[in-house]
C-alpha cells in the first residue's frame, strides 16, 4: 500500500512516496530557510503531494514526522524544535483539506520506530524499544502489541532519562539527562579528552575533530586502538544504565538501536549487552534482544507514510 | 462483584472476601511456618475457601498474589521471595481445580496496583503507575487503559530502577538501585546518621531506632524537627529521579503512591513534586498528578480479587 512520508528536518523537509518498507521515489529537498512564512513553506510541501499524487494516483495518505511534540489524538503540532513559527498548528487537518488525503502526524522518533516495528527489525514484537542515537537520543513504544504515544503524547523520551540523580544538567533542568552522556558532541568531547590524556603521557598526534566522529571512532576500534575502544565501553555503560530502567519499568522483549552513533555496531552492543546481563534479573535479561535498527535516514519517512496507511485502513473499517 | 482475595505473605497467608474495594470478611491469618509442605499449605488455603464458598455461595471467583515472578498468561509462579519450595507451581490451576473457582494469580505489587487502579486512587486513569513503600518499592502500570505487565509478567519493577549508573549496588547487581536509596531500612539508617550528627554536633539526645522509624520520622517533621524534614526531603529527591524516569519513558497521566513510608503524606509529596517540577518538561509535568494510595495493607487482597472478578466477567464473555 502506497502513501507519502514526510521527513520534516530542522533544516529541510524530504517527501517520498512509500510502499511498505521500499522507498519507491523521493522528490527534491525543501529548504526550510528558503520559505519566508509558515503558509509559503506549506504550500511547497503539498505542491510536491500534488505531484506524487499525479503520478501514483493509487497512494492512500500522506503522513509525517516531525522534530517536536505533536498531540497525536489531534493531530496537532505544539511547538517545533529549531523551526520557528510552527507553535499549535493543526497540521494534520491542513494537510487533509489541501490534499484530500488521509494524513497522520507524529513526532519524529516515533515515526522511525514505527518504521522499525512494522516492517523493520522491531518487526513481530509486541514489547518494543526503539531508539535512535544522533545529537540526541529519541525514542519509540510498542506495549502489548499497541503503539505506546503516553498520556500527553509525550512517551518514550529515553534521551531525557536520567542516570544520575546528581548528574549533568539537560534542557529541562533534568539532572543525569542521557544525552548529555551520549549525545554525538559528548561522545565526541570525550573521545577528544583521552586522546589528548594519550597524547600528553605517550606522544602520538594532537588528536582533531575528525578522529573523535563516531564513523572514525568505530573504525579506529575495528583497528584495535584502546582510546576508541574505550570510548564506545563508556558509551555502552551509560546506554546499558538508561536501557535498563526501560526493561525494569516495562519489561520489553526487544530493544532496536540505530542512529550515528548503532553504526558501532557489535562494538557498542557487545559490551551493552555485557552491562545489562550484569544488572538485571535473568528473566528481565532473557526475556529481551538488542537488535541494530533496519533502516537508516529513511526510517521517519517510511513510518509516517506507514502511520498515514495503517490511518487509512482503520478508516475503511 | 464477590470473590475471594489471597495475600500470600513471607510469613503469613490471609484470605478475605471481597466485594468491590469493600473487605466484607476477614479469615484467621495461615502462618505459613505452620506447614510443613507445600501441600498441607495448599490444603489449609483451600480449606479457608471452602469455609467462604459454603458461606458466600454468590462468590465467583478467588484471586492470589504472591511475593515473587509469576508467569502471568499461564498463571505459575517461577519462585517466591522468602518462602521455600515454590518454584514453579501451577497455582491458578490448582485453585481452579481444587475448589471449581475461576482464579487469578499475580505479583503482589500488581494486586496493591490493580486495586488502586480499579477502585482506588487510581481510578479513571488509563496511563497509570501505582507504587508501594516498604521494605522496597514494588509497582503497577496500566498503559493505554490496559493493565501491562510486560512480555515476561515482570513490568513495573521500580524499585530496581538505577538512579545513578555508579551508585549502590542492588540484589541483582543492578548499580543506583533505587530500593537501596528509599527502602524502609535505608530511610531509617539515614535517619540514625543524621541525628547521630546533630548530636555529636549539637548535643541532645543519642537517637535510637524508634526515633528512625518511618512513622515517628513523618510525626518529628510535622512538629518541625529540621533532621526529619531533611530525610523526607532527600527520600523525595531519590524518588523524582526514578519517578521522572517513569514519566519521560510512558508519561503517566497518574502515580499512585501507597506504602509505608507513603504514610508521610504531603511531607514527601509536595518537595517530590517540586522536584519532579524542576526536572521534566512542563508537558510531562502537567499531564500528570501524584496522589496518595486509597488503601492500605488491604490493597493486595482487594486487587487479587478484583482480578479474579474480572477474569470471570471475561470468561462469561
Amino acid at each position: 500500500m502506497r502513501a507519502i512520508g514526510i521527513d520534516f528536518g530542522g533544516t529541510s523537509v524530504k517527501l517520498g512516496l512509500c510502499d511498505g518498507e521500499e522507498v519507491v521515489e523521493k522528490m527534491p529537498r525543501i529548504p526550510t530557510a528558503d520559505y519566508g512564512s509558515r503558509d509559503d513553506l506549506i504550500d511547497a510541501i503539498v505542491e510536491q503531494i500534488e505531484t506524487l499524487k499525479t503520478k501514483y494516483p493509487d497512494l492512500v495518505g500522506v503522513g509525517a514526522g516531525v522534530p517536536g511534540n505533536v498531540d497525536y489524538p489531534s493531530g496537532r503540532i505544539h511547538e517545533l524544535t529549531n523551526v520557528n513559527d510552527w507553535v499549535n498548528v493543526p497540521f494534520r487537518d491542513i494537510l487533509e483539506q489541501k490534499t484530500g488525503l488521509v494524513a497522520a502526524l507524529d513526532n519524529d522518533a516515533n515515526c522511525m520506530a514505527y518504521a522499525e516495528w512494522r516492517v523493520g527489525a522491531g518487526k513481530g514484537s509486541d514489547h518494543l524499544l526503539a531508539i535512535t542515537m544522533g545529537t540526541g537520543v529519541g525514542g519509540g513504544l510498542v506495549i502489548d502489541g499497541k503503539f505506546c504515544r503516553g498520556s500527553a503524547s509525550v512517551a518514550a523520551e529515553v534521551g531525557q532519562m536520567s542516570l544520575d540523580y546528581s548528574g549533568r544538567v539537560g534542557v529541562y533542568g533534568n539532572k543525569g539527562c542521557t544525552e548529555k552522556y551520549i549525545g554525538n558532541a559528548q561522545v565526541e568531547e570525550m573521545a577528544m579528552n583521552l586522546y589528548k590524556q594519550r597524547h600528553f603521557k605517550n606522544g602520538g598526534p594532537m588528536p582533531n575533530a575528525e578522529m573523535c566522529d563516531p564513523k572514525a571512532l568505530a573504525e579506529a576500534a575495528h583497528q584495535g586502538d584502546p582510546v576508541a575502544i574505550e570510548v564506545w565501553g563508556k558509551v555502552a555503560e551509560f546506554l546499558a544504565t538508561t536501557l535498563c530502567n526501560v526493561c525494569w519499568l516495562i519489561n520489553p522483549d526487544r530493544i532496536v538501536i540505530g542512529g550515528g552513533l548503532a553504526g558501532a555496531g557489535e562494538l557498542l552492543f557487545s559490551p551493552l549487552r555485557a552491562h545489562m546481563k550484569d544488572q538485571l534479573s535473568n528473566t528481565h535479561y532473557q526475556s529481551m534482544k538488542i537488535v541494530a535498527a533496519k533502516f537508516g535516514n529513511d526510517a521517519g519517512m517510511i513510518g509516517a507514510a506507514m502511520e498515514a496507511a495503517d490511518r487509512w485502513k482503520e478508516q475503511q473499517g
